[in-house]
């Protein structure tokens, strides 16, 4: 079959701790201390086989995350830029959705034509995180189009539990429709957990801000106005960035640089100030670090996007506050349920940040395109 | 000033168990058992007088409530309908908004020109409930347009802390809709208590059933979609309240009368089920009870409605599936705050369910029309 | 191996629904309708063989249940009392702790020499609630020595992901009271999951009433007290049972046939009312029903106990006071940790439950001696 | 009446920014910028009159506390160490309990001869922190023996609705055992607040990390243990602290300076790890900051202690389990009807951390003592 397959030099830098098995698996924790030079490749590999808890899938929308491009791009000295864990080769594609063309023989609730979408954090079912239900912070994950390959391929074999059905969300749209959605439910569950899984305590009524115009920002953008969010201030330096912003229903897109963010939230608040902030730059100690007098009587913080230094926190303004502060990672479990349903009932339309939708032949060019940034995203249809 | 005054005969029942301080202030805790022939008398009263702890209101709108219907009209027996606190004499309307015309020495936050929503429930502060933050649940309550003088009237002092400013909504709307709109955050403020604040476990994606498509049901609806519901299905036996539920919004408005409730249910969410109940209709028995195969897991029921019978409950059914099932009373608090920011986001409009706009001089003839409960709502605007 | 077989003869009723698929594996959901003159064997039986998934046990201690006695005796018709899930011939036990004598090829967090204690509930991991974090209501659940062998015999294979270990509990107690502690974290478990993982509104301080002093309620007391109970107020109509509860530590252990259940709990919490129910007595028509004026503000009805009929709840005292009322069933996940660490660090000592130890071989005998049900707890020791 | 009076001498510092409003009450926001030379006396003064919503106290015992302390002492440049609101001359004491004498003529639910704690905060009930139920973040706040006079007297008036009766504890202990026990509500309440109304996430069995074993770090101690904690760390460079903080049960005292806090948590919770982490040593930056191996999944952080500076989180690990960090501040509302059910059903004895019961003749001298800080507690005896 067709694939995108990533590849890079093994070369770990020196001084760079890895351990006996990163080493023997080709597997590190960080992708930009031990991969150089890498690359993608457009060709013909074997076809896949399926095993008993599996279903295969055949691609219909694949799209290309802001990770893929930092697998694919690398740093002034040669290195990939992904900081995270990373084998090559491997193929690509981890936001996606396909229709099932054959279940394996342990396979329960899912047959041949189902459409559906998958999760990409394999969590492993096993470790003491995943039997508390905390399947985002498995404690022995592998992950699709990371260590293990993905979906920027004709055909994906993947194991039964990680996938959800789209029959909700093409009773509305048609199926075709609801693949090109069923790919964008990945990233928008990432937002999802943090939104609405993490700390539990939501309310529809409640001021925003958000921290970032990339794909989960926007993804974050269009759940709390689907959740009955009050104003909605969204932080970015792009100016096209914060036009989409605009577009998609933001009360207020400002350009965050020189300043004065407490001034700006309590201006358009009204003198309220903000109940939710979201973290999507991965720049905390730019976004979370100066926040203080807009802070709202048990207002929350939830720190999403990776990246940028640790921030120092105002603690006497949290404990005056009573001010909550949350990492959130991942979007396994109950989040594809939900975020489907929100798709399927026409709460958020997610097409609105798609910019194109091109065959698997043109992935070369679509990674090339993105270098600049100025897509939000692009959605590649291998079939 | 001009005010709708309702007038009773006080005969309390023979046998009904009266205490001596109800008998005293003539204000029982169930009005359908003391007071006989109730009428409206809309004419002059003596201009009331400021505390220092309140503002002096000039009433912009105000709405006609099914309780203030239940306690203008009689039964069979003569006697109110209305069972619950009532004081006669005593001026009516508790839904409603004004403008600050002044305020009185004590009070800080406010002055004159602001517009203002008003808490009907006049919490006392001091007991128990009130200083755990459950002010909904007061031990020592007082309700405006029950038993102490109401809104529909010219003007109306209030203490300040029962009000909230609406320059939000203003900002958006203009302050004569924004009146407008101030006069229904008391109902809706009902529907928001008992969906966000009672078990606080609300998730976008919920799919959502609601029985009742009365004005607190409408509401619980308005609120539902505004906050990222799945499938919105609603129960009325009424067909024109049911046009009204499918104008704002449901997947599904169905009678109820004589058919399987799980198999409607299972049907409208394609297998998937019910995560949120809503009983607005006072028929918990003919509602709530019944509800078995339909129940996800984790599913929640909120029980609103007042009248009815017990229900009897398939706790079988509530184990298996891990269900929970809540009273809810009141509004008073912080959905005020949420409800005004909805409105002033643009997340809700609840003009919608406003079918007349009248001057306080036409409320006999309004009253008179509510008989038939054909309309949702009616605001009287006594300036 | 010795093992604990129960047998019985496949008849059932007439009239009684029964799927191809439940008469195809004799395993019907109602086992009260199918299974006739029940019967216990104490023989060999074949040593089991292990899968790679799990871990071989050799079984230290296995506790006599409710649920075993219901599938050992029967009604006056001859048919086992057991109303759910069973599957004949079977080995019995389901209460238990072990040490693992070899692990599988697939298993990587547990090794030979390492106790456990283990879920019974086999949760599939693949279904929609597993998915979600609610193992509890597993939509495709096994349940060792329900529906596959149990405990009650030398050796039992499990899957390694239902193990918890019990090293914290050994470096306390040592290794074999550690065992016997281990056995009575599944039922401590079931009591857990309903006061701490339903509702999540557990407030040190809270007020408690549990019906029902056998072993779930007693686990409830134990619960309570080790998380802060306020007063803690027993209901048993058995006076050994009333005794067992105080000696445990209640405030107060009262026989309920006969009495005003509101008044004794107000007079029991000096007027304040009840925090938390529990019910554990399985007649939640005669316990929960009769509760009105004895429920404080925000109080919450935990229905954990099997049996009864249906509960008619007076729902406008909940309304009122702001009351939840939620079904709960069963202990796996969080649960087991937190039960365990709870043993480990010397707040709950089961011990004080169990009436005797006995070797497997008196199995039989001990199963008769609790007919009279007057020992809470029979361990037994099969190694 | 005899009262320990704090007088100081009005010096803002030069630079200092200071508002006209705090000028003319001499009520600086900042104590230790404006006050200089700060000094008790113990003489007579007015007696106190009471308001028609008050109650007057015949005060019973009164603790003396850290930031009494602080108000007393000074520093190198003279000024008082206290960074808080502070105004004097004024009567010192917040942490007291006392007998009521006079009940005011609005008063409801209390009477004379009543015993009863009172909260410090005197939170103002009208604005919108209060009415969403959040007393405790108060946007108008007075506070007892800071800016109004307190409870080192004789006697002294307060608003009925800061009182909470001990009648609980005195049917367990006797009236004036009782009325020591309730001077330590009011600090005990501190962590209460913290522990479990901010995040509302505790569950019985999680392990415990508390930094800091003065009054604040004790009462937590004291608190989690009741309230069934796993396994407690304490840490405190103190050793005669550490000594008071094991003989209250914790499992392990160590002292903070110069070991790798990851390295010595993962030791003493067996490689688990920390679920919930209480920072009362006022020392973020060196306590919350260095934590990153040691956090489970989940864990929750609760960050009271005021002082030091503000921390630098690793946001990652955070992230990467799912670590939630809150801000947490006084005691108002529900925590002191808990914290005296707690006391009144034995679970915590606070006065294992009194070390001597003076009269408050002797009050000089207690303040003296104190300031070599071995005492953990000392209660004044005013009648």
């Amino acid at each position: 079959m067709k694939a995108l397959t990533l590849r890079a030099e093994w070369a770990p830098k020196p001084g760079y701790d890895i351990s006996e098995q990163e080493r023997a698996l080709r597997r590190p924790r960080n992708g930009n201390m031990t991969w150089k030079s890498p690359a993608l490749e457009l060709g013909n590999v074997p076809d896949p086989s399926l095993k008993p808890d599996q279903v295969m899938l055949e691609i219909a929308a694949v799209g290309i995350c802001g990770s893929d491009m930092h697998m694919y791009e690398a740093g002034p000295d040669g290195y990939m830029l992904y900081p995270g864990l990373v084998h090559t080769p491997n193929i690509l594609g981890h936001e996606f959705a396909g229709r099932i063309l054959e279940v394996g023989a342990d396979v329960k609730d899912l047959q041949a034509g189902d459409l559906v979408a998958v999760e990409e954090i394999q969590w492993c079912g096993e470790c003491s995180a995943c039997r508390r239900g905390f399947v985002n912070h498995c404690l022995d994950i592998e992950e699709l189009g990371f260590t293990i390959p993905g979906a920027m391929a004709q055909y994906l074999p993947v194991r039964a539990r990680y996938c959800w059905k789209l029959d909700e969300v093409a009773e509305r749209y048609g199926e075709e429709e609801a693949l090109v959605m069923g790919a964008m439910v990945e990233p928008t569950g990432v937002s999802y957990q943090g939104l609405f899984n993490r700390l539990r305590n939501w309310q529809p009524g409640n001021n925003v801000v958000i921290f970032g115009a990339g794909p989960i920002g926007l993804a974050a953008e269009a759940l709390v106005i689907a959740a009955g969010a009050g104003q909605v201030i969204m932080f970015d330096p792009s100016a096209s960035r914060r036009a989409i912003a605009m577009n998609m229903g933001a009360s207020a897109a400002l350009d965050p640089i020189g300043i004065d963010l407490d001034d700006a939230i309590m201006q358009y608040t009204l003198g309220r100030g903000v109940d939710t902030v979201v973290e999507c730059a991965g720049f905390a100690d730019k976004t979370i670090e100066p926040l203080d007098r807009c802070l709202s009587v048990n207002a929350s913080i939830i720190d999403i996007g990776m990246g940028g230094a640790n921030p120092t926190v105002p603690i006497v303004a949290y404990k005056r506050m009573g001010v909550q502060y949350a990492g959130s990672l991942g979007h396994a479990g109950g989040p594809f349920m939900h975020v489907i349903r929100l798709m399927a009932a026409g709460r958020i339309d997610m097409r609105k940040m798609v910019s194109a939708r091109l065959p698997l032949d043109e992935a070369l060019a679509a990674f090339k395109r993105l270098e600049s940034r100025e897509d939000a995203k692009i959605i590649l249809q291998p079939n």
